[in-house]
């Protein structure tokens, strides 16, 4: 009945020979999505919708923690209320989906399936702000969106997506750009804390920037193959849509103003972060704080007496800490070590009559595979510690790919080179601030801006594409 | 600065004078939702939709001790999808939104936005079980959903609304009807243990059935006006679906078999039924499980010295274990009083300078005004048997209001009478089994069949419509 331990291994391919099909290979294999007949809309499957509880649970105290309340607003558009504010509208209406029909009717005006909701967001902060005692509004919601995308990736890129969304609004423009400021490290400290995946925090160029906003903040990460994935993004509106929707408070001296506003948001795209910055070629390695099991128990000759009723007592010990899985199927212990090496399960005990024997059992580490011999009566502290090397090293591994991928480059040749003798990565080089440079760059090497860091360094001091004085150091890279 | 303490109470109609304008009022007052441009569509506000996280927090974790997982599957369905089960395509087609258009290209086939997603898990479940081994899958999801209603009311009928939906398939239709009744078990001890709202548990006729579904359990409340409330519904399928989708598995004889299969929602429809279950003329009242705020702390002449800080030390101290607010805000008590009994928070603490010099506070609870004097040391106990005593309080109410409006009747002209003497309520009455006898009470009394309950008794041995023998005790009543 044991089936067989090779055949769910060699079914990867490898991360060398296709980077994108071993990808896909793992989200199928690890039963993170299945696809469906919705073309560009996937199933999230348990195991990759409990990674999305999980960083919801962590994201959303975080919100709380600062002060942040959930709302929820309809998931449709009324086609003049998008058009509002004009940026925002040419940015997205390519790409939404309409609804033209409600039953056998013929709506009077078109619906879009929300791409995003600062429209409905401004609509509501017009109906419910109207002195400065009504500010700040610091609103968050956890919805899915709608952009018609002709391309699609799991997580990726796809027709419709789980996110968060904050929407924000106060008085001046100073605290809204300090809250642009804080949603950013928010998002930073998770994705370094939490998803063991480092970030460089900057601002987008002119031409890079979200449809309707004044500046675009974003983390961007480096994924093991090279390329760069905008994890997380925070607009700072200044008063723009406020005028575009009559929003007004008025202020102690009975003056009527226009606040200022923000909108944040990661979404399910993390979760292909998470794998293309620490998978290998067994599988996944999921960061211990999202891990939807953090420890899986196998037990050895489970057959023999004892062996349950201790790997049993070890489930329920730990389980008051750690999420647990105990393992007792009738596959062989082999499947079973492929299966959640797979799954990205950071770490496995191993349990037989040996080492119940012995008092002990066997501890292997996912992303180094490393065993440890650990007392069963130091198993809770153990898989303590471990888990946090397991973070502390998968961290230090995507540091070490991100700095290995990373060439600070002084003219165009010098980033073709680059690109061709040590693949792709990210180009640190300097920049005038015009935007036929910004093209220059990607049209001659093929690498866009990801953002402007808040950590400058004077790579030189004349831009990269015209030999003119430079104005800022730029992340270029191809992007996800 | 202080606003007026009447002008809030004021603006509520009272329930005795227009019952469905004191609940628009409430929804409004206490900031539960708002209302959008988009027809039927409605903003939930962060206090309402905080009371929707207690809720999805508490049910959630009654759903994953239950065994059951979360998935996510995509918000639009195919037509040619939709159509696969006849009843259920004649019951829900007339009431969708059609999406036809993506950006500028319009669709080579029309997708609808799910109005429940039985057909997306029928085509998930044929792609991924094969072997009993791939039997059961308990899944959920917490999405929203969308019917196309000409008319509509805050949580109770409106055109999207947020639920979560369970969708189970199982190898024997034994396994399945057991999940059925055991999902609808769950559905009602939640009802009764965190709404404090009695439910009557059932079975509903043919004609009022699920679409697609061999028959469909409900939970039915009876609302503080007498009119009743469908509070959450559980369906068995047989393996219509399964024949229909060809979902089939290998059994251990190796035989093809179709599996068995179950639905089951609850919908922020339950916010209306805490509404209008509980509240009264002062606004909200809510269970103390789902409160977003369980206590409020009212400081009283909060300017004197060491009134704020005795205030926010017992904040700090009850937080510990409650929900708590401090509101410290310049509006008076009065109008702070008023502002959190039309929020429904169960228990207010107030805190003044004689109190301070007495070591003692001043606890209220919502739903009867009762006041208690009690000593700092022993607050958290006595807020703890204070917040009980409320859900006890409630529900008793709440039994007492469906006793006093439940008649029993053995002719039409019983009903007809009992219904014009006492106003809406339960009518339990007899009935054949006959569709026509259905109608026929509908027709001539108004009521239509609620549920048979599992709690059978018998009233007559006669169908109180034809006076053939009865078959069941049905409950009737106006529905909501």
């Amino acid at each position: 009945m044991a089936k067989n331990n090779k055949k769910m291994v060699d079914e990867i391919t490898s991360m060398e020979e296709d980077f994108a099909k071993w990808y896909t290979d793992i989200v199928k294999k690890a039963e993170l999505i299945e696809y469906t007949s919705v073309k560009g809309c996937m199933v999230i499957r348990p195991y990759g919708y409990a990674i999305w509880e999980n960083i919801q649970k962590i994201l959303d105290g975080m919100f709380k923690a600062t002060g942040h309340e959930n709302v929820c607003m309809p998931m449709f558009i009324p086609e003049g209320l998008l058009q509002k504010e004009k940026d925002h509208v040419e940015g997205f209406a390519p790409e939404v989906a309409w609804v033209t029909h409600g039953g056998s009717e013929k709506l009077e005006e078109r619906l879009c399936v929300r791409p995003t909701s600062e429209t409905l967001f401004c609509e509501h902060y017009a109906n419910i702000i109207h002195s400065y005692r009504d500010l700040p509004k610091l609103y968050n919601q956890w919805v899915s969106v709608v952009r018609w995308e002709k391309t699609t990736r799991p997580f990726l890129r796809s027709r419709e997506f789980l996110w968060q969304e904050g929407h924000t609004i106060h008085a001046t423009a100073q605290e809204a750009i300090e809250e642009t400021e804080k949603m950013l490290n928010i998002y930073a400290e998770f994705c370094e804390n939490s998803l063991a995946m480092p970030v460089v925090k900057g601002i987008k160029t002119e031409s890079d920037k979200f449809a309707g906003a004044v500046s675009t903040y974003a983390i961007e990460a480096l994924m093991h193959d090279g390329k760069a994935l905008q994890a997380g993004t925070s607009h700072y509106f200044g008063d723009g849509f406020a005028k575009a929707f009559e929003i007004s408070y008025t202020d102690k001296e009975n003056k009527q103003i226009h606040p200022h506003q923000t909108s944040w948001g990661v979404t399910t795209r993390l979760i292909g972060a998470i794998i293309m910055t620490h998978g290998d070629n067994n599988g996944l390695v999921l960061p211990p704080a999202v891990a939807p099991i953090q420890t899986v128990i196998i037990p050895i000759a489970q057959h023999k007496e004892g062996v349950l009723d201790k790997a049993n007592e070890l489930k329920e010990k730990l389980s008051a800490e750690f999420r647990v899985k105990l393992d007792d199927s009738d596959n062989s212990a082999g499947w079973k070590f492929s299966e959640y090496e797979m799954k990205g399960v950071p770490v496995r005990i191993e349990i037989g009559p040996k080492d119940i024997e012995k008092g002990q059992c066997v501890l292997v580490t996912r992303h180094n595979r490393e065993k440890t011999i650990v007392k069963l009566d130091e198993l809770t502290e153990t898989v303590r510690t471990k888990l946090e090397e397991v973070n502390k090293g998968i961290f230090e591994k995507a540091i070490e790919n991100r700095e290995k991928r990373t060439y600070a480059c002084t003219t165009l040749d010098e980033i073709t080179q680059a690109l061709k003798d040590k693949g792709d990565g990210f180009i640190k080089a300097m920049w005038c601030g015009e935007e036929s440079c910004e093209d220059g760059v990607k049209e001659k090497t093929g690498v866009g801006s990801r953002c402007i860091p808040f950590e400058q360094e004077e790579i030189s001091d004349k831009c990269v594409c015209c030999g003119q004085p430079a104005k800022h150091m730029v992340y270029w890279g191809v992007a996800y």
